[in-house]
């Protein structure tokens, strides 16, 4: 009997495995190192072994797939860090599993983090949601009447190359400048605290540190360094921007706020509302700001809600 | 037996009435008067008199209703040009008509024009599309996966409003200023046209006019007018910057332009693709951009979409 649905999320370091009941109850997590050897040719088979010892496969009903990169119907566009290219993941690992009644699926990790939220975190019971992961880059995930949209090219979410101003013009992975991700991820906050350390002659606490992190900026303005609160507010100001064109695009129930930067709890949605609720129109006031709470469960969680 | 959908779009001006058989093919149009006398009390009664004129109610399906204003979840949250305050038109309509067996749906009629080029117009067979509307003012529509979306608020789609800069800093309709409404819309193009010849001494036939149309502004870039050039170039750039974060919002397969604008064609495309293109990574390619084919049709054919 087909008892078991998985939830997969496969990351560049490790790949989590979540195992549900039908009923939706995590019963046991397997992990395992990514294997990124030629070209990640091996993630699929290492995970289809692992399957294999620990259950019965004739039991699994159904897989989602996480996977760090663009995915437009169920087609992996590219995953840079697993270094795949263009990849029906579906077709491939009911092969490589032997079972070809397996229901399968695979969206993109940010998208499955949105709807892990809403299938088991600060998120259930909502519909339309729109998460951003506030982490080394920017990522983003939208949900519309409970559907995880992938868009045509597999980018839905991925406001963090939105093109913000060129005030500070720092230069993107992604080759553009001015992309959101250069001034409101953690790598962000830094680069712009180092703009305003070199363009302004304020004191602060900043000056003692050669190098900081994200986290010292913002427990610097939590502890009241005027500095540090402007580079937060500014960095926050440029989120709440993009956000505003979000509610009048898609106008969502929630806005979920992870990532590491979401650590800093409230004070992080204060200075994104803020600057959030002057752009918006009065009667945009239902949208809902909360912190994300599964962390890095939450692509396994969005990956088993994907098939459920 | 129920033979007949009915897709009806409720203007400040007109109603439109299309009458659709069961495969979705027009069969006949009826039109009357928007009665907004006593806050719009008589607009479905009138409605409904019409209805058991031409038809017998018992042939009725399903009706689907555009109107203009914000709808959320068949709840209508406001429509200022009709005086109506938040209404549940589908109860109403329900007992104004004497059927209880109808379904009826409703939506915003910018996004039900969206619906209709999906439906039967220039953007038929796409599932994912973002329609904008420029007209006086401006107007959006979003669908994905082939559905109408509202948002919680009703305000999907309204791009009309996203801050864009406060460069020109243009009191806007709604009470904000720098919105997008106040530099693309039609009336936009002319006051972003007036602060460019109050701004710059470059010699424009615009000049010779004490008063002109976006219309005139448009015509003038074509036969290359340079400021006239500028202004047209600088209102889509204004356009294209939003259409590039709703690209890496909902990633939409095509873009629909529409409203008195876009009776520019190709051109009025041109100046918007020229900045898009840039903005986006290079791989969101597959966005097609399109002049709307339905005109003032649209939105009834879209309300029919809704139920069909």
């Amino acid at each position: 009997m087909r008892k078991y649905n998985l939830g997969i999320d496969i990351g560049g370091t490790s790949i989590k495995i979540g195992l549900f009941d039908l009923d939706g109850n995590l019963r046991d997590v397997y992990s395992l190192k990514t294997n990124i050897l030629e070209n990640g040719k091996y993630i699929l088979t290492d995970i289809a072994n692992l399957l294999k010892k620990k259950l019965n496969v004739s039991e699994i009903r159904a897989i989602g797939f996480g996977v760090p990169g663009p995915v437009a119907k169920n087609i992996i566009i590219n995953c840079v860090n697993l270094g795949w290219q263009r990849k029906d993941i579906v077709t491939e690992f009911k092969e490589v599993i032997g079972d070809n009644e397996i229901l399968i699926r695979v969206a993109n990790d940010a998208n499955l983090a949105a709807a892990g939220e809403i299938y088991k975190g600060v998120a259930s019971g909502y519909v339309n949601a729109f998460m951003v992961t506030l982490g080394t880059g920017i990522g983003g995930g939208v949900i519309i009447d409970g559907r995880v949209v992938d868009g045509i090219n597999g980018v839905a979410g991925e406001i963090g190359h939105t093109h913000i101003d060129d005030l500070f013009d720092l230069k993107c992975n992604c080759g553009k400048s001015g992309c959101l991700e250069t001034v409101a991820s953690a790598t962000g906050i830094v680069r712009l605290a180092k703009e305003y350390l070199k363009q302004s002659d304020k004191p602060s606490i900043l000056r003692n540190f050669p190098d900081f992190s994200a986290k010292k900026v913002i427990d610097l303005a939590k502890a009241n360094d005027e500095l540090a609160q402007e580079i937060i507010s500014k960095s926050m100001e440029y989120l709440a921007r993009v956000l505003a064109k979000v509610s009048y695009i898609i106008n969502p129930d929630i806005f979920i706020i992870g990532g590491g930067i979401s650590n800093a709890g409230n004070f992080i949605i204060e200075q994104i509302t803020k600057h959030y609720y002057p752009l918006v129109m009065p009667f945009i006031k239902h949208t809902n700001f909360e912190i994300a709470t599964l962390g890095n469960e939450a692509g396994m969680f969005g990956a088993c809600y994907l098939i459920k």
